[in-house]
Order: C-alpha cells, then structure tokens, then sequence
C-alpha cells in the first residue's frame, strides 16, 4: 500500500516507517522536524546519535534498497499543503504520529500547554478536514494513549475505547437499558487531554463523512531499536531520557547505566500500561491490515502488553544493574496510587507476540543506555516541569546542592 | 460584582452585559467584533439595525447612568492581552460567549470548519489557562449547547450534564458499580464539536487547578428585545435571519413577515430545546449567583424552558401569521426525526420562570420581524451550507428560477 506517516522522523514514528517500508509499503513521511527543534530548546539531546532525516533516507536506501520519501510541513499549519500532499498521492492509508506528545513538557509553561493544545487539535483536525476536502477514502491509523482512560474502576478491566452501560429509563417508561460509550475520559495531563479532543474529532468525523479511523490507545514505549533500526549505525532510534521527554522505564534504564538513582516519583504507587518498541511496529502493521469498514465507528484498540506499578520497575532495575532507588517528590497531580486491568484481546487475536519486560530489559541496559552513557548530560535528568503551582520538582535530594555527590 | 463578558457585542452577549450592568455589576465587554466581519463576509446584515459598540456603550450610559467598558480583543489570538487584562482586573466572575457559534457557517467550507475548530478551541483554552496564569479564582461561566446530547435515548430524560450509569465488574469481582459520567457526546456539526472539546477542557482545569467553571448547555434562542434593548432604539439587539446564523424560531417569524414560505428542513421532524432571550439573561445572572465551590466538579445547568418538534414550531408560527409552509431538503446530515426530553429543574428551583412560546410569538412578530421586515435579504434566506456533499441546500422549490413568485 502507499502509506503516508505524519510524525516519522520521532521515536515512534521512524521505526514504524521503516518496518512499513521493510514489508514493501510506498512510504512517505511527513513532519515538520519539531521534536529537534524542541531538543534545542531543552538543550537536550537523544542519547543515542540520531542522524538527520535525509541522512537516515539515504542510509536506508543504501542498506534495504527502498526508497523513503520526506516531506517537511507543518500539518497543523499547512492545510494547504497537507491538502495538495494527499489529493496528489492518493493514499491508501495515513498513520498519524504528528503531536506533541510529552506530559510534562505540555506542563512547562502556559506557553507549553497552548502549544500542545493548538498543535495537536489542529494538526488532527487538519488531517480529517483534508481527507474530507479531497474525497478520500484513506484509513487513518492515530497514535492515542491508554491515558485517556482515567484509569479505570476498582475490579473492572478497561475495554478497547468502548464501555458497556446500564442505564435507567424515566417515568413514564421504566427498567433499563443497555449501552455503549466512548470510555469516559479523565486525562492527567495537558498533552493527554489532546488526546482525548481527539478522540471526539474521530468519533466525528468517522459520523458525519464515513471517515475509516483507527485510533490505538497506547501504552508507554520502551526499548530503542527494532531489526530494521539495527541495521546500520546511522538508522539508530532516539532515546529520550531528560526530564520532559524521557519515559520512565527508558529513564531508569539510563540512570542505571550512568550510576544515577533511579527516581521515583511519589510512593511509586501509580501503575501504567506498557509496550516494546517493537511490538509498537507490529501493532501499527496488524492496524493497518485490518480497517474498519466505511461507515463504521472508530475502531479503538488498546496498544499495550503489560502493566507494571512503578516502584517495581524500579526495583527489577536495580536488581539487574545494581542501582539504587530513590524517592523524590511527584511533580504531577495525580492519585498516589492505582491499580490498572487492561483489555489487549484485539491484537493479541490478529497474531501479536508481546516482548516481555523480564527478556528485553537486560539487553537495553548494554545496547543502549551503557553503550552511550558517555553521552548523558545528567543536569537533564530531573523532572522539573510541575502540575501545578503546589507541586514540586522531582530532584534526588541525593543530587541536589546540599547532598550533591562528589564527582 | 466584577465581570468580563467575553463575545459581549454578539446576540446573547449584548443583552446579557446590558441586564448584569442594570442589576449594577461593574461590567467589561471584551469582543474581537468577529461577528460583524462575517456579516460583511456573508454579505448579510440584522434584521434589525444594531450600532457600532461604541455607540451602544455611550448610549448605556445615557439612558442608565451605568458604565460599560469595552476592550476590543481576539481571546483565541491574543493570550498576552488576555492575561494582562485579567490580571490588572481581577475579576470575580467572567461569561464566556465568545466563539463562532453557527452550525451552518461550520459547515460551509473546509476554512469554515478550520475557522471553528481553531478559534473555539484556542478561546476557550486561553481563557482557562490565563486564569490559571494569573493565579486567578475568577467563576467561568460559558455558553454551551444542548446539541453536546446526542439527544438522548427513548425512554430516558436528559440530566444536567451528568448521567448514572451502571458498570458490570470483571473477573474475579463480581455485580455492577454505580457511576456518574459526563453525558456522552453526540454532536450535529462542527460547531456542536466544539463545544463538546470544550467540556474536556472544563473538565480538566476543574480537576487539576481547580478553577470554578459553570457550563450552561443551552437550547435555541429565541426572541430579540430585553427590557434593557428596549429602552432605547440605539440599544436594539441583533437578529439573524440568514441561512447560516438565523436560528430556526426567528427565521420563520421573519419569513412569516415578509410573506417568505416557512421552510421545514425534511420532514422537520427534529425536535429541539429553546428558550427565550429574556429567560437566558435571568439564568446568566442566576448561574452567577451560584457559583460551584474551589474543587468542585463542573457545574452543568440545561438552560432550556421547552422542546419543540420543528413542523408543529411551523405550523404554529403559520395560524398566527397565516404563512404557508414548505418542506425543504434537509442541508444537515442528522436523524430525520427525533424524541428529546430534557430536565431543567436546577433553574426551576432557582426561581427561573420562563417565557412561553404560546405568550411570546406575537408579539416578536409584531415587534421586530414586521417592524423591519424592510431590511430583508430574501437571498440570504436560504440554507446553502451542507453537512456532506450528499445533502441539498435548504432552497424552497417556490423560489427556485422556475417556480419563482413573480413580485
Ligand atoms: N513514546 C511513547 O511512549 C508514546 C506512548 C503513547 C502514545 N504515544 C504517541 O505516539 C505518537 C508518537 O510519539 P513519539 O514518542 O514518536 O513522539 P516524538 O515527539 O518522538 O514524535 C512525534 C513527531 O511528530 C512531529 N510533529 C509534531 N507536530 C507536528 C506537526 N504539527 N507537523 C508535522 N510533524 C509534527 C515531530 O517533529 C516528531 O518527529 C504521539 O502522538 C504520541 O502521543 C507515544
Ligand atoms: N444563539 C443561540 O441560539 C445559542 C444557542 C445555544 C448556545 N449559544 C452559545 O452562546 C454563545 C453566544 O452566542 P450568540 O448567539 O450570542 O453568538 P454571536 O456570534 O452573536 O456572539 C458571539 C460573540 O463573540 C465574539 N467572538 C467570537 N470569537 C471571538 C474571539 N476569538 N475573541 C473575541 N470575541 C470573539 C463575536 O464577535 C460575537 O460578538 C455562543 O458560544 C453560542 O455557542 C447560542
């Protein structure tokens, strides 16, 4: 299929474009470069060397004899060439990566969350405008996140997007009936409510033009390279681990290979939702091969394998790594602790193989996080982005002026 | 007390700044004039002849003794001069009417939806934000829709803004919990999309900042005069008839005055909330009143007095005025006939004592469609904006080249 990738020069979306490409797909991605410019601006950088876009499309060329296209645009800007971009090539299908898509970053400033509202309803809004304004029937992919949910009821399992209701008739009629709904939101975060907006552009447009959309809650990635990524140096995925853009798993990874504790944020209590980098790819593929008719609601499924509470991640790292664990103070707004049942059948029914965190782990603290710990700049490591003005930073006291280590 | 009334020169806006300033509310209109420039764009003008804001704020003044200020500013451009502003002014209160609120105009054109979406979003975030900015506990309260219902279920009324439902609990808990969710969404256009995005941002700046917000989901507006508006002609309100802005109610009162046949989108068997304008400026000023408290959830009121199915609102406008009626294709992709039953009872308790249609409908007739029926644009009657490229405009077949009415 010709398959068009917004967001495919980020984390998420330069494997998947090259795992699309790998399998023969007609690849073009899309992305106006952002995510560097927001490195620039944290004056953070990926831990592992990323190359540039065009360096990247030429090296992939060279070693798997396919041809990437790249389009630098804005898709929450340029309408116009978003517009002129899809009636030329006519897509099959559009795999959407294209937001700003850190939590604390969306926090940083009231700048920040305008950014991250403006960028992200826009950007979405535009692809669906344009593929309306076109009159094609392309199958748009999204990258959502399991954070829409709130995360769920004590003793219930959260459903792929869809909840099942009872509801209770009025006189003069009576008894109930049964229903299903959008899973009631509650975002825990400027950029997760981005997430949520978008939910209800797709659920309208999917209506009102027959629009085809998948939208795939996502747990949080870990792990850097996929087989393709591994091909030659100068394919090698981003890392974040600084404080805005870093994932927590991939953080402690890295704070473990550089002798740094592993932070903790609060008791550690909160449970989330995780999946390999490359059982992310394969989700993408499997979505793709399998649309919703014309017509038909969204299709949502839940993009994660397994769920971990924090403060045990932290401790299966140190017990590999020999670390220390920390706990600093929780610069987000959130319950202290959660519990998280999740439903994943969809992909595991269409053939998905989930990485388990106990294989891979090993692996990403040699290949990755030690192979470049020269390249840390550990001033970046704290979360310094708060939730609110009563919150505070997640600085290791053991880090800070007071109790800084020696060198 | 201190109140910014945001999109305070539009319909609602104007009447609602004069009534909060009567009642002797230091009162600040902050409108971009946004909606005079899409009368120029349309080519289409009131009904009645509303004057420059200037000119209506100093005669306010003449005629109360009451000061109006007004501060010409685009809320969804201009977030620096909305913080400044807020800050300098500390408010206890602000009403927030400002955004393009016709479903048609949304409709229109991919810009036009790009236009709603865009401006809707951003002004609504900016404000929330600014607030939040300015460390401000000022009490939001905002003009939504009754269209965020997907207009219910057969059978079951609907709540102010909240419904019971009951969940069913996974392996290994057993039996349903109780739970109370936002109603889901089920918007009509582009511009009901909006408000539905809007209702997550509310939703998220209760919980994380704790803001004081009170989301009004109102009907249709009906009516033009207050009895602030009518104290001097210079004060009038203003009152759209056109295909895009003109609500359903007052187009067929003008096109009953003008002796234009009412027409009935399909079978105009839709059935909608409406409310009189008076009635809206007492329950502005009731909501106001009634603040939720710091940490309190939403507070959501259905600010409508009475449902009517649009075909009987036809016939009826026709026995007073002797007016035929014509059916029309329908331009909105919508159910062609619908049930809605709405509870109101917060307003009720509160003292509200609503304006009914069977008093009201003459004298409207009388009053301004009649009164003005000169200043009519027959060609701007017509619906032309439609949902899909599927739907037909709104246009009378007696009006149509060949069965035109000779003059
Ligand atoms: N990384 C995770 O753990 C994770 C988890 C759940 C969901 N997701 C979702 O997956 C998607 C991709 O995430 P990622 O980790 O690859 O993020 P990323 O920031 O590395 O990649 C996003 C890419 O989109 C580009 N982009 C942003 N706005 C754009 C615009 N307006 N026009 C064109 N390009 C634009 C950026 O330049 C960047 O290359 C996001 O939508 C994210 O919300 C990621
Ligand atoms: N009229 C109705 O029947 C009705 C029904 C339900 C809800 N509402 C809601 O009530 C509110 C007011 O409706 P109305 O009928 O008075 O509409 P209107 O268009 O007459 O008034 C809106 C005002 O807001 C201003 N505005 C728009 N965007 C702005 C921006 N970015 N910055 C500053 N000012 C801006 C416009 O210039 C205009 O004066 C809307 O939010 C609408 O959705 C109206």
């Amino acid at each position: 299929m010709k398959i068009v990738v917004l967001g495919g020069d980020g984390f998420c979306g330069w494997p998947a474009s090259l795992h699309l490409s790998d399998l023969g797909h007609d690849v073009i991605i899309v992305d106006n470069l952002s995510r560097r410019r927001i490195d620039e601006e944290l004056g953070a950088s990926s831990l592992t060397p990323i190359r540039s876009i065009e360096e990247r499309v030429e090296a992939w060329r060279e070693v798997s004899g396919h041809q990437l296209r790249f389009v630098e645009l804005d898709v929450a800007q340029d309408y116009d060439g978003l517009v002129a971009l899809l009636a030329d090539e006519r897509p099959d299908s559009l795999v959407h990566f294209a937001e700003q898509r850190a939590a604390p970053y969306s926090m940083k400033s009231p700048g920040h969350k305008r950014y991250t509202v403006d960028n992200n309803t826009n950007a979405t809004h535009n692809v669906l405008c344009a593929l309306v304004d076109a009159g094609l029937d392309t199958h748009v992919v999204h990258l959502g996140t399991m954070g829409v949910y709130g995360y769920g009821t004590a003793g219930m399992k959260i459903p792929e997007g869809y909840l099942d209701v009872e509801v209770r008739l009025d006189e003069p009629a009576e008894g109930t009936v049964s229903q299903q709904m959008l899973y009631p939101t509650n975002p825990g975060s400027i950029y997760h409510l981005t997430k949520c907006l978008d939910q209800q552009l797709f659920a309208y447009y999917a209506k009102n033009d027959a629009l085809r959309i998948t939208d795939l809650h996502q747990g949080i990635i870990w792990g850097t390279h996929t087989d393709q990524t591994l091909r030659d140096e100068r394919l090698v995925n981003r890392f974040d681990y600084d404080g805005d853009y870093g994932t927590v798993l991939n953080r402690f990874l890295m704070q473990a290979a550089v002798g740094y504790p592993l932070t903790v944020h609060g008791t550690g209590g909160q449970t989330r939702a995780f999946i390999h980098i490359r059982d992310m790819v394969r989700c993408v593929q499997i979505a793709l091969e399998n649309p919703p008719s014309r017509g038909d609601r969204v299709k949502i499924f839940n993009q994660m394998t397994q769920t971990h509470r924090v403060r045990d991640l932290a401790e299966l790292v140190a017990r590999i790594s020999g670390a220390t664990v920390e706990l600093v103070p929780n610069p987000r707004h959130e319950a202290a602790e959660n519990d998280l049942h999740v439903s994943n059948d969809t992909f595991l029914d269409l053939g998905l193989e989930p990485t388990l965190l106990e294989e891979g782990l090993l692996v990403e603290v040699e290949d990755v996080a030690r192979r470049y710990a020269d390249r840390v700049d550990l001033d970046k490591i704290p979360c310094t982005s708060v939730w609110t003005k009563e919150q505070q930073p997640g600085v290791p006291v053991s880090r800070t002026p007071a109790g800084q280590k020696t060198a």
